[in-house]
């Protein structure tokens, strides 16, 4: 076993605090990997407070890593020491269903091992996550990210990224699309961004009116502000897909009326209570559909920071050292981030010498 | 002006009675029918009693019509006297928008024209639609009938029929799917003899364990009682596709669930009440969609048409005499009819002479 050291929560209601734990040694077909950043999901404080009610004690949250690899295990050929590697939502599948021979892991049948809360095949135990000083990972789960990025900056691409870079490819957005997204958070800001690199002209719908700048220089070709009836009659039947990447209850026949005859709306964000029930006749009258996605497969998510590499998509983050985590959590529930917390793993060396 | 003869609703309250009416004179583009028989669509009870706010009284329910061309003006090509002619339920539509120009006119984006209930263009009053002895219509809106069916068996395919095969179709239906079929009514055996047709598997759920022998007689090869537990786990993540054909408010998570991943459950039913809303989880989870369809185009109801003469599929019915109409609504409502009341309109003779 090799020796670990990162954030854990112990209990639902406890702060994180540091934590010292131990992780597998590499296996033949392992990388093990020197954190350098990780970014803050949604997801790592759900699953700190147990509001899926599926955690499992001490969690160590995190799943949007960046790091230099430290050691191979002899089978593994893509990586080598040194390399700038990342590590995402997934860590393990079962590699035998359909969806996983069609690359499809997110959706394996027998269900993907999470980079934390899940359970870890070779130690009994459970996966922990990105909050902490290293990670070993088996090579095929392991992505390259281009050395152009900035590495902090490049590490939300691992979640918030591959969920709507997903979507956007397989509803095959691209030039002369018009496309909307819901939303201006850590998914909103990436949609905008990739949507607008791969051609399409974005529209984004928001709440906030003060947002408008923001979206603009995102990316967005226009900003609608989803309250106001007048400017929601603007593009009302004329787009060709929508990313809606609000997880809090909405009415989602505002936005279903946005899209042209086959339009498809897809829905990134999973609410805590449903929302609203859609009219049926607003997907009748226009064959519209109403679509859900999640994250990307191993190789969908290669491709992605591939295509983030050649046209300098990064994330817009504001780095915190681990210290501030819990501060963090509580003002990523008021919005307040602009649009991404990454932690700086170097932060951690302060409590590990303390 | 020409005479026509047939039965109307006066009033929301009131039962259909016997009512005498002009239709205009065929223009050179309009072809005139004898009808010989009309099926009878929920659609005509909502609109006789004005369910759905929008009924002009009188109005002449109607839109499932096949009969014999008596007539047709100078610019006709398509049709000659004595032709098996069906009319659907649109008689007109802008013909220069988008949809009209992909022969989608069901979306047409000015609206189309009803075949009764509808804008009359040249008269400048209501359309009036097939529980009578005559009608005019547009030759671009007027079906040719297969002589091989039986007309009156036919006639249901001009509504339940199209509203079936068109998502059937748009869906890419065909060998080697599993399509479920919700709901055994009207539009749910038309959707078994069909899809089968097609040459996919079809699976009928169904409320009611009565029902099982007539799927199986009408093409399902297999049968769920959606409310039986056990059942429903027999095809939990297979299917490809799904038509929902009921409009009663149920719990969709359970068909939406029975689809495999990228699965689209297709409603055509529009509910008067909103069914609970759908768990987004079961849309992520699996890349599902669930999407609306309206009956289908001309070009494509003349291909349903012709594919049914191919086939040799028609519609399960009930004849009755038009005398008959109000006691048949209520039976409707009761789902007491296998599996369409169609009106013989030789009946209307015996009114007439009175």
């Amino acid at each position: 076993m090799i020796k670990s050291f990162g954030y854990a929560a112990l209990a639902a209601d406890a702060p994180l605090a540091p934590h010292r734990f131990e992780r597998r040694e590499p296996q033949p077909q392992d990388v093990q990997i020197e954190i350098m950043y990780c970014g803050v999901c949604h997801s790592d404080l759900h699953t700190a407070r147990n509001e899926w009610g599926n955690t499992v004690y001490p969690v160590i949250p995190g799943h949007e890593i960046v790091g230099r690899v430290t050691a191979i295990g002899d089978q593994v050929s893509k990586f080598k020491v040194g390399d700038l590697v990342g590590v995402g939502c997934m860590v393990d599948s079962c590699q035998h269903c359909d969806a996983c021979h069609e690359g499809l892991e997110q959706y394996c049948e027998n269900g993907f091992v999470g980079t934390y809360n899940g359970e870890e095949g070779h130690t009994g135990g459970m996966t922990y996550g990105g909050y902490s000083n290293n990670i070993v990972v088996k090579e095929s789960f392991v992505l390259r990210i281009p050395e152009n990025l900035d590495p902090a900056a490049a590490s939300p691409l691992l979640c918030a990224g591959i969920t709507t870079y997903s979507p956007l490819r397989h509803w095959k957005v691209g030039k002369g699309m018009k496309v909307g997204v819901v939303g201006l958070g850590g998914l909103g800001h990436m949609a905008i961004k990739l949507a607008s690199a791969m051609g399409a002209e974005v529209i984004l719908y928001t709440t906030s009116p003060n947002k408008r700048e923001d979206a603009l220089r995102l990316g967005a070709k226009d900003v609608v502000v989803s309250k106001d009836r007048d400017e929601m009659k603007k593009y009302r039947n004329s787009l060709d897909f929508i990313l809606n990447t609000v997880a809090a209850p909405h009415n989602l026949d505002l936005f279903l009326n946005q899209l042209k005859r086959e339009g498809t709306m897809t829905l990134v964000g999973a609410p805590a209570e449903q929302h609203p029930s859609p009219e049926v006749f607003n997907l009748i009258l226009k064959r519209r559909s109403l679509a859900g996605s999640l994250i990307g497969g191993i190789a969908e998510t290669q491709e992605m920071l591939d295509f983030c590499g050649e046209h300098n998509i990064v994330s817009d983050i504001e780095l915190i050292p681990i210290q501030k985590i819990n501060e963090a959590y509580e003002r990523m529930l008021k919005s307040d981030v602009k649009y991404r917390f990454v932690i700086d793993m170097k932060s951690l060396e302060q409590d590990s010498a303390a």
